[in-house]
């Protein structure tokens, strides 16, 4: 737990989403309107975006694996709940709703822990994003994302698509999803650079969640500063990129981790790390 | 038409190229010099940047197809009427000629419509860069790019190249292929990404109109915000990115598009795209 | 040799790694430890720093191979010799060690002129990023790409890592690579875009020469710019870009190359590069 932790409480029950944390440091959200395909609506936008809040100033956690139960990962925003609701939205409504959403993924990027999503079956609309937003995206031979903004007469442009998706998959990929809103389907996702991980069928959630094991039982610290700067350094020069290695590098040069590694490596043991 | 035409003429006729459009709000233009395996020359350029700045402020097309008669897309600028002139000018001039052709490029990323490169044979100097500036790249297995713009003691970076290529290839094959100038053909130019559709030999005009046609009877503000996203956000960090999408994505909810699809759904029915 | 060198003298002998210079234009630096898989040292960096600064003032070269002597080109930074006397620096001593090393991969990018990577082997930490900082990397499928720094407790943002591999791989393949440090070996770094040139086993040196020496053939200049533009343009948005693209490409149009190019195409000779 953080020090930096005052007078806002933890959510105790988060209620638009199934939230566990196991003992490894390893916190899982799963999408749990199966009957819905996971749809997305205003509170568990509401609910990621405080829960990745919570997260990420209490630093309770080491990794995040975000999933989705039953036969998707998530439909997106739901065509009732959201849409319909939004026709009737003044202005200011929607531009709130829209901040919502984006501050979601804004979150996810942010969140000094990675955030590994396990995708099968259909990850569409809001539901591509949230994948495209984290770190990794481990996925099984049934997984399709659809980025189909425009077939609901939207911007592709939505949570930061066509900021992100260019970055992962080049301009020349990203204009076509997001202008035609067609599934991609795991083999093109995996050889366009969509995937992180292709696994056996059936397998993405179990495979997300070595990963993220993995991650949390290692140097923390280190993995949240190469987040970081994967981060902001999409947006700086390169000039002032070296300088915030350099910067970083001789921060995590003074930690324990570090010394831990040689202590190690000289014992010729495996290190014991401790995330800082 | 745009209501916000003023006394500007619309040109009647252009001599440099073909140019069609359709019933379908589709434009193509055709470079038309096959005997000079469509070499540009000064007058091509002007025109095709002065077609583009009448058909963005006109906004009486849905999409543009950019195709080659003859043997091949366009070999680039005409050794003869473009690089022995260019010998013979000051540097006011030679600075006004790069000006142009950049401005071209800049055309068509700025254009509110999006733009379809149908590419067989080659695509060389110039004629790489107007493909590469497309949206979507639609080519048959004769097509091959060349940026060989060193190989004429040029620099790779011409018309926005060397800012371009890197965001679709990534930047180790952009190196390669501005440095070095050689040919890429169609299978490895589909496997690094620069395609964004490969199809049958002799096809790729017809699909490229094919496509034209899907997006034009689409829904256009869609498409042409999204394409408005993709182009500013590569130059834009990501905070303001996704506060860039909220505003744009309410700016559509408040649509007549945003609304069909809504009622159409509904309805079970298709929807009928209005562009606005 | 450049008109402008003052009284600063050239360094006759580097002592922490072999240099040559051949009579092509083509230096050549062999990091030459090879019982320890040629691991970087404090000398060896300060060495790299210190030459690509003469280089770059001098003019003397027209192309640079970086390999490495014995079993791979370079396993990064010496475990003993420099993460063992990390350890007993204060903070201003670890700032100035890991600006230095960021100073070095400036220092490829900013070269006037191309830096090619050999290599065979293992290319790990430090190693990876110099070869991930070079124009080309020409390898042999016994290369394998680590980033490993996670590994030993630091950030995977070293050396500007964090910046470059995306724009080289895309940003989902660098945050698997960086946060991971698990090795890529030659096959998949080719399918991502990390490699430039996939050789015969054994074969990587003697490429990256031939590439050198083909490179130091041609259009010295036209090359020098086409590398400070895509270097620079990562940082530029279009409309600046096209303008710096403009600039270069008139200023080269006053130069001999061009002019030669011209008369070699009507003369129908290959053309003489004088790289001016």
């Amino acid at each position: 737990m953080s020090p930096f932790t005052g007078s806002a409480p933890r959510t105790t029950t988060w209620h638009h989403f199934t939230y566990t944390e196991d003992e490894h440091g390893v916190a899982t959200v799963a999408l749990d309107r199966p009957d819905k395909l996971n749809a997305l609506t205003f509170d568990a936008y509401a609910d990621l975006r405080d829960l990745l809040a919570e997260l990420s100033r209490e630093k309770a956690v080491r990794a995040l694996v975000l999933a989705g139960r039953g036969r998707g990962f998530c439909s997106g925003g739901d065509v009732d709940e959201i849409i319909g609701a939004t026709l009737a939205m003044d202005t200011a409504q929607l531009l709130d709703f829209n901040r919502m959403t984006g501050q979601v993924v804004r979150a996810v990027r942010e969140a000094p822990f990675p955030v590994i999503a396990a995708v099968h079956g259909v990850a569409a609309g809001a539901g591509a994003v949230l994948a495209l937003a984290a770190d990794f995206r481990v996925a099984d031979p049934s997984a399709r994302f659809a980025f189909l903004f425009t077939k609901v007469g939207l911007s592709g442009g939505d949570m930061g698509a066509a900021y992100l998706l260019p970055r992962v998959v080049g301009l020349g990929h990203a204009t076509r999803l997001l202008m035609l809103g067609e599934a991609v389907r795991a083999p093109e996702a995996e050889r366009i650079g969509l995937l992180s991980e292709l696994t056996e069928e059936g397998k993405a959630d179990e495979a997300a969640l070595a990963l993220a094991r993995r991650l949390a039982e290692g140097p923390a610290l280190a993995h949240a500063q190469t987040k970081a700067l994967l981060t902001a350094e999409l947006d700086m020069p390169l000039a002032a990129s070296v300088e915030m290695d350099a910067a970083t590098q001789a921060l995590l040069m003074n930690g324990q981790d570090y010394a831990e590694f040689h202590a190690a490596f000289t014992e010729k043991r495996p290190p014991k790390w401790q995330g800082k």
